[in-house]
């Protein structure tokens, strides 16, 4: 079944190409975990293969899909209509009846919706929508086509399974599953010109039909090259094994290391990904998990003020949760394709507060056992460094237009090392003098990001 | 005496036109005021009007100038000079001997130094750069000469002495002197082509000097437009009694109404702009008058301290003071062309660190009377809320790249008015409870501005 192009192609208009989304293949390896249910509706932390693959291209703009079916058309049709209603995207089925011939066959059958450069994927592929940037980046110099590929072969799974390239620069000279030697691995992600369609009609004419077998056309006249993608995330999804390790593997691309303080990298994120992959199965917004560290984190705050050593210990360790907690909103979001300026504005607000009430329960805790004013002048202290850590920085970015200086003090500023030292403090019975300590830190975190910026003018 | 352009020229790059500006003419009318030197070199608030016209240049990125003299070239070369070392700009003497014929003749000059479109000024003309942002803007689309008019002339000082200019859309059909009808007044800045000089030798070779003569021949040809400058700041300096009130003209342009507080337009800035008058002529920079703000601040906090009344009241007032003061570290900054990033986030910072000692200060006064726990509480809470008004409004700027919602919840929470408001609170002996009443208008504030990112993201 072919259908034409209706109307509402008209009615989106983004600078970005279209993408031709493969997903034809029956994926036999992965039956066992699939039920029979065709391959791009493997789920995958919450979305299916086929939703990832289209949330990834809206993410860089592409609003107009081809998606190529075979295997249970009868099933992919009815999914690909409500899933183009709930994305709000337009997605065009293309129906193979060939597609047991192979993916250059599939790759064919879009020609006649595709008169542009467009995107190709396959389904099955797992990867940053960062990856499709650099394409479309490179693409604007060059009329040639271009594969994403990965130079670092001993982080591919399965580099036996994988498709490799030889390169002279960056021209492809060859492209294949067969031995070394290779330059790269192909990460199944391509951004190309119609030319690809007449390169797929001479391999179909010599009675091949594969991807492959149409790029050693476009290898022949030197028009196919390569854009490495430096240390970004993709996964090859084909068998359970894959499956299970393409999970862990994207749960680990969500946290950004540049950006997350010792503690949050080492202990708060490998947990909150756990949380995160129980989370993703539930409808919590990611907003909702951000209340939720908040809550978690006024409940410590509250058991501080009972004092005893014993609730203390407890409070110590529940705002540590709601610490971890707090990973796991952003993870969420950018697990679904959530992320909103708004959510990250918000979770940024909340944990000010959290930290508020956090600095307040262990000043009440400390002052029913020493009830003198200079407790809450060290409160204040602490409490405006806490807040003030964070504000400098944001003061940096608005004034200077990039982002904070990082380094050892940077890190030492951030919100995960003051609640894992309050913890600390807490469990030796010291949470006060522990806050005090994070508080005189964070005001020469501040002194130093001044001087920095101060430097940074000259 | 002309000099031939040195190799110099070569070592500035910038993508800004260069500038003619005319200071040949004698200024008999401020003689008086001057004492013999040339009007170039009258003061007006720190700085000399020649140098005022460089600086207002150098903010849109013109480095290379070209300054027509002739009254008392031996006074004015030595000056240029010593201006081209400290400005770090290029500047060409121009002598015209024949300045007393007029100033086209004075403009003609410059004739052959530049060949390419540059900024025309007259050197006595106060005004705000973004009005040479605007002529620069508009000269991308033309090749006409371009005038910036005002036209608001009821705000013109002296406009029976202006230049008016009569209009056919945007194209000038009239410029000169005489009496109305007249659609709007000539601010004396130019974006020019050299065609300029072509117009000026057929109005010489008539007999006519005057710029507006040359002009009148652009004005035949349908080359010459007009460019509104809206309500922005222009001063035309020609007698003593303009000179004493383009200063206060130009010391009231330098507060922004929009981004300004209530208390701070009304109350600080009428204030601070007499403070600032006398601080621009010492040698106190900018964030030395920051720091001088927040050691006034800290005094006042310290004042608060010592409990009693008498103690309160000037506390209060002294507060009052370093709020007034913390308005004239921008005002410097602007009057003499030294604004940075750093300055701007160096006050800031140091603002916030203030709020904090006055909240400890007025918390601690107040605790000398009700020594009560409770108290510490709210100082907490209205110290979050003093800081975060101010965090939440910078997160705005950075999600949403656009500046945080105004109105009236917006100036309700900004520092004039919480200083203020424990000014009036130390008056009637309660700084505690409006400091925690401003505290709350601050949380309020902040959920406001929340709700309203909240709504701009859908």
């Amino acid at each position: 079944m072919r259908m034409t192009v209706g109307t509402a192609v008209q009615a989106f208009t983004s600078t970005a190409p279209p993408a031709v989304i493969l997903a034809a293949g029956e994926g036999h390896r992965l039956n066992g975990v699939n039920r029979g249910s065709p391959k791009p509706l493997t789920p995958v932390l919450g979305l299916t293969l086929l939703e990832r693959a289209i949330l990834s291209c809206k993410e860089v703009g592409v609003l107009e899909f081809y998606v190529v079916i075979g295997y249970h058309a009868d099933k992919m049709i009815p999914y690909l209509r409500a899933l183009e209603q709930r994305l709000s995207v337009l997605i065009q089925p293309v129906e193979n009846l060939n597609w047991r011939e192979g993916n250059g066959s599939s790759a064919l059958s879009a020609a006649p919706y595709v008169s542009r450069p467009f995107l190709l994927l396959m389904c099955d592929h797992l990867f940053d929508p960062a990856i499709l940037r650099l394409l479309l980046s490179a693409g604007k110099n060059t009329t040639d086509c271009l594969l994403a590929v990965d130079c670092h072969p001993d982080h591919v799974f399965d580099l036996d399974d994988a498709t490799k390239v030889q390169l002279d620069g960056d021209v492809v000279t060859r492209i294949g599953k067969g031995p070394p030697p290779f330059d790269a691995v192909d990460t199944g992600l391509f951004l190309c010109q119609p030319t690809l369609f007449q390169a797929l009609e001479v391999a179909k004419d010599k009675g091949q039909h594969s991807l492959s077998a149409g790029l050693a056309e476009l290898i022949r006249s030197r028009e196919f090259r390569a854009v490495t993608i430096g240390g970004r995330f993709w996964f090859d999804v084909d068998t359970p094994k894959s499956l299970s390790r393409a999970k862990s593997a994207l749960l680990q691309s969500l946290s950004k290391p540049d950006d997350d303080g010792f503690i949050s990298r080492y202990l708060n994120r490998p947990v909150s990904r756990q949380i995160s992959e129980i989370l993703v199965r539930t409808p919590i917004s990611p907003n909702g998990i951000s209340l939720m560290s908040f809550t978690v984190g006024i409940i410590g705050a509250v058991m501080f003020c009972l004092g005893g050593y014993i609730w203390t210990i407890l409070a110590g360790l529940v705002i540590q949760l709601s610490s971890i907690i707090d990973g796991c909103d952003g993870e969420i979001a950018r697990l679904r394709f959530q992320s909103t300026k708004f959510g990250g504005w918000f979770d940024t607000i909340l944990d000010r507060y959290a930290d508020t009430a956090i600095v307040a329960g262990v000043s009440f805790g400390y002052w029913l056992a020493h009830p003198h004013a200079a407790v809450w002048l060290g409160t204040i202290f602490a409490l405006t460094g806490f807040i003030m850590a964070s504000y400098v920085k944001k003061e940096y970015v608005i004034r200077y237009q990039s982002k904070p200086p990082g380094g050892l003090i940077g890190r030492l500023i951030k919100r995960d090392l003051r609640i894992f030292a309050i913890m600390l403090g807490a469990i030796a019975n010291r949470p006060y003098e522990a806050m005090l300590l994070v508080g005189f830190l964070s005001h020469v975190g501040i002194v130093w990001i001044l001087l920095k910026g101060h430097r940074q003018m000259r």
